[in-house]
């Protein structure tokens, strides 16, 4: 594939549709890959802006992500968060001292002058990150949690939350006013986009805030390639996340089908193929039934090699 | 002297200050001893708010302090920054792990609605100091440094510049509207001070920023107790930090006799004594001269013993 100069735009969230980022830029050439992720997540916490979402992203596609822990860096240390343990501090966000150093980084450049997407484009650069990875905004856009319990900041309700709250609906705060990510915008319109890949990332909390931003979704209508989504679930559950919880806590079955009929009527005429996973073979009918093509292969991402596996599946069906 | 019930006020900066402080803290009864330290070194650092003489102060107090250093807290360890360095982050301010706690547990503290003072007496009690810390104000007031290079932020001057520009002055920003500790200030006016130190500290930028907090000088010169300052200069040297070299650079020989000259100057009747060091005991006629008594001792603290015998020997002058 790395003869094809095509790009390729990722839209992703974090964990799931970072592996199949790592999958992508395995086999597609340098500058090839253009990444697309949710900053919904952000937020400020103890003076830093983290970014939960961007740095997954960044620190898988650096060879660098946890796999034990499923985030963070490797071989992580908390030196910082035993000593913030000790004076009763807030310790419900795990703050590695290695990830921390890409926080204090971030904010300090961000105090200094740059944007969102220049700080990340840096970020990427010092950690080796070939793809280039685009912030959906630079604009300040949080993901709140419509809750049983109230509405819930994203990361309150994820993390310190462990996702216990029954939801019941979600609001981006700030996303009317958000500018889409400029240079995403202007490779789709520049005709050089070979497809679109929806990774297996949370519709409602990853994907959703990407496509809300005003201009992203128009964009994506007005660039020809076609589009292709991962299900994030398989077998009626999520790999990883609250994406399987939340939907029957919306009424909604927990099925790639159900994915499917979603993408359908909040973004109808987006998807061109819904990759299914073997074991959802049974779906491709009904997925079928509403004018989306089915692909069907393993999607489980475990090792580098399901990783590149899956991405060659995803990138044959456009001819890549 | 644990009998007495009076309070000691300690006037101090960081290091120099922050070890007559322990002295006094092991000699004094608990609740005896309330320190009254400099916040014109605070400053904003990758998000982070930072109390440089604060901190020194109470780890200098909880026993914690690292003497190898000089500042800082003991047994410390630098992922965050080893982790920032590869990132090709500002590393010049070396924000150790244990450190970095203090500092995003006060950003945070400060951000729910907390105020400096509060914040400070929280994280005493949770680093196990027992005597009293106030900040000189909750307002924020920035040593600036006037040099022959512009005007630098203290903390670029003293750690990013290494106390390397001549300096031609100093400004207090923010000073004007700060608002003089309150706990400190209804101390004075209850007529239950017994004494109040200027500790060895610098009196430019440790000692001045206090003093010219509004309201501070004139709560002092209402007092009755007795003011004694210690010098910080020895045989004409400074025995840490830039006093010694900011006053040749001022214009100003680096002597005792000419900081116990500045503070008559500046704070006419402050001192009603000047403690010199044997060394300087060929001085002590010309600081009579001015109207200040005079007591010699040995003022060098290395050990903890030379604190508390520096602290016995200050608190003997008044009777305690």
């Amino acid at each position: 594939m790395a003869e094809s100069t095509g790009h390729i735009i990722a839209i992703t969230g974090g964990v799931g549709g970072a592996k199949l980022s790592l999958g992508l830029a395995d086999l597609l050439a340098d500058g090839q890959l253009d990444v697309l992720v949710n900053t919904g997540d952000d937020f400020g916490h103890m003076g830093l802006h983290i970014c939960p979402d961007v740095d997954t992203l960044l620190y898988t596609l650096a060879g660098r992500s946890n796999t034990k822990l499923g985030w963070g860096l490797e071989g992580e240390s908390w030196n910082v968060m035993d000593a913030l343990s000790e004076l009763s501090g807030d310790t419900w966000f795990r703050l590695g001292d290695k990830d921390l150093a890409t926080h204090l980084w971030r904010t300090q450049a961000l105090a200094s002058g740059l944007n969102l997407a220049e700080v990340t484009t840096a970020l990427a650069r010092h950690l080796g990150v070939a793809a280039k990875v685009h912030p959906m905004t630079q604009d300040p856009v949080r993901t709140i949690v419509h809750s049983e319990e109230g509405d819930l900041p994203f990361q309150h309700y994820f993390v310190r939350r462990h996702c216990e709250p029954q939801v019941r609906g979600f609001f981006f705060e700030g996303i009317e006013s958000a500018r889409p990510n400029e240079a995403v915008i202007q490779l789709l319109s520049a005709g050089v986009v070979e497809a679109v890949i929806i990774c297996p990332s949370n519709p409602f909390v990853s994907i959703d805030p990407v496509l809300q931003v005003p201009g992203m979704w128009r964009a994506l209508q007005a660039c020809a390639a076609p589009v292709i989504a991962v299900s994030p679930i398989v077998a009626g559950h999520a790999i990883k996340g609250p994406a399987a919880k939340m939907m029957r806590e919306l009424g909604v079955p927990a099925t790639a089908l159900a994915v499917a009929q979603y993408y359908g009527q909040r973004y109808p005429g987006l998807l061109d193929y819904f990759v299914i996973d073997d074991s959802d073979a049974i779906l491709a009918d009904s997925i079928r039934a509403l004018d989306i093509n089915v692909a069907i292969t393993p999607t489980i991402m475990r090792t580098r090699k399901d990783k590149q596996d899956l991405a060659r599946f995803v990138l044959q069906l456009v001819g890549q």
